[in-house]
């Protein structure tokens, strides 16, 4: 039987690129794409997914603060792997167009946004516009150009050529060309994605945990106590983040991720003391870890 | 002469609501929106403008990279004052409209995300549409309606009812009416507005430091020995979060938030024996804190 995949979709966006590349490994994988993050995350706990691919972190726009709220309250889930893409984002029109042709732009707001020095370098008067993903955009200037939708926008007796901002992969979907590639302003924008799954990941030998934990507030040198347990035990800190818990000013969750497995001997040690330290503490998964 | 402080424009979004929050302690200041916040940290950083007003971090959507990484790498700036503000998403329409009028929804994909769960519930037939902001859908609607564009979106013989996800304020600036008040989904949603400046602000008594440094990567304890600093002086951290330096994997950037002020005895001793840890330090600003 196959697995069943979730991901944040539509089909042609970097979740997606994500969630091919995770199941490559596996043998026998149905893609399934969901609209919101939310109800992603809630099929996987109701177990009507199997796993449940979503986007953590981007380097340009920061954590995806709804997916760790919902992994400290509202699921029980595994980080089972991790999974991090560059993005590159390609300007993509019909085959034949060349970049003078192009008047106007589609794309997500902030795939735009990223975009937007190289499209005021090479593209300065075009007309800009929204959708609701790469993905759709794409879809847009594959689909509606063809029923003359989007080039009848212009009024008659001007010939409007459309180009979204999309990913390599949802080219190859709809059989358009790529009219420039690598157009986003910061060349090291990656993202990093999540498997989230019910189950344990076995140890490799070279994996990564991530915990989460809440502190009394307004207690200087928590945080200090807390980081000893790791210090004295020789474990790196890949990631530490603190969020307002939202049920009072003052109180924080720290997100910290740890080179380890937690079944290794001095990482399940230190997580059995802070477990003895905090008011609460959540272990998110161990994971291979990505180099 | 007006103190001219720029913001994250166009007019009637949340972060022009800070900004006017922030102008009222003002005795004469110019707002000037900008589109992009790229444009606002460069101006306020080549003395075009004279302080800038950016959200920073969202209580859902995390910490904007893009400011934190133009503090570090490309402007000179101090963080001169901070404002906290709870985004209460509104649903604004015609004068006239009620819930049922509405047949079509618009505005930005992010504010539209953040009131899913209520428009499933309350409208769950309507079509939705996208802005570049929630002022940008507030506008087109008190304006696109008169003349006609976005009423004949949905062709003929049917009528179309719009309404926008907006701030209160904006209805104001056009004179609609509020259908609902506080749809969005999560009523905690708070976002933190920073004013930039090349100025310093002076100790109140009350204060909040901001810093970012850098420690050699794959150094256990690295953190846990800059953090000693603070605790054995008892100065109680507010915010840490550690970033890529995306330089090389496994380097970082922490941003660390503490109370007191940078001209605070021990706060000044702190961040001395701290710069002789660590290969980068940047002061970041001491500002009054928000309670």
């Amino acid at each position: 039987m196959a697995l069943k995949v979730g991901y944040l979709g539509p089909e042609g966006t970097f979740c997606e690129e994500a969630s091919n590349l995770y199941c490559k490994k596996l043998k026998n994988a149905e893609l399934i794409p969901y609209a919101t993050i939310h109800d992603l995350l809630i099929a996987v706990n109701k177990g009507k997914l199997d796993e449940g691919v979503t986007p953590i972190e981007n380097s340009v726009e920061g954590t995806i603060g709804v997916v760790t709220d919902m992994l400290v309250k509202d699921v029980n889930l595994n980080i089972y792997e991790e999974i991090v893409l560059p993005i590159r984002h390609c300007l993509i029109a019909k085959k034949g167009t060349t970049l003078n042709d192009i008047t106007d732009v589609i794309s997500h707001p902030q795939a735009i946004d990223q975009c937007k020095d190289w499209l005021r370098k090479h593209l300065p008067k075009i007309q800009l516009h929204l959708a609701y993903s790469t993905a759709d955009a794409v879809k847009q200037v594959a689909t509606s150009i063809e029923t003359g939708i989007l080039s009848n926008l212009g009024g008659k007796g001007l010939k409007r050529v459309f180009a979204a901002i999309g990913t390599k992969a949802s080219t190859k979907l709809y059989k358009l060309n790529i009219v420039a590639e690598n157009i986003n302003d910061y060349a090291d924008n990656t993202t990093r994605f999540v498997v989230l799954s019910k189950k344990d990941h076995a140890k490799t030998g070279d994996d990564k945990t991530s915990i989460v934990f809440t502190i009394a507030r307004d207690r200087p040198g928590g945080l200090y106590n807390i980081l000893g347990e790791f210090a004295v035990r020789n474990i790196n800190l890949t990631k530490i983040e603190s969020r307002p818990s939202k049920k009072a000013l003052g109180d924080y969750f720290f997100f910290i991720d740890m080179q380890g497995h937690r079944m290794d001997k001095k990482v399940a040690q230190a997580l059995k003391e802070i477990k003895r330290k905090v008011a609460f503490l959540k272990i998110l998964g161990s994971y291979p870890r990505v180099k």
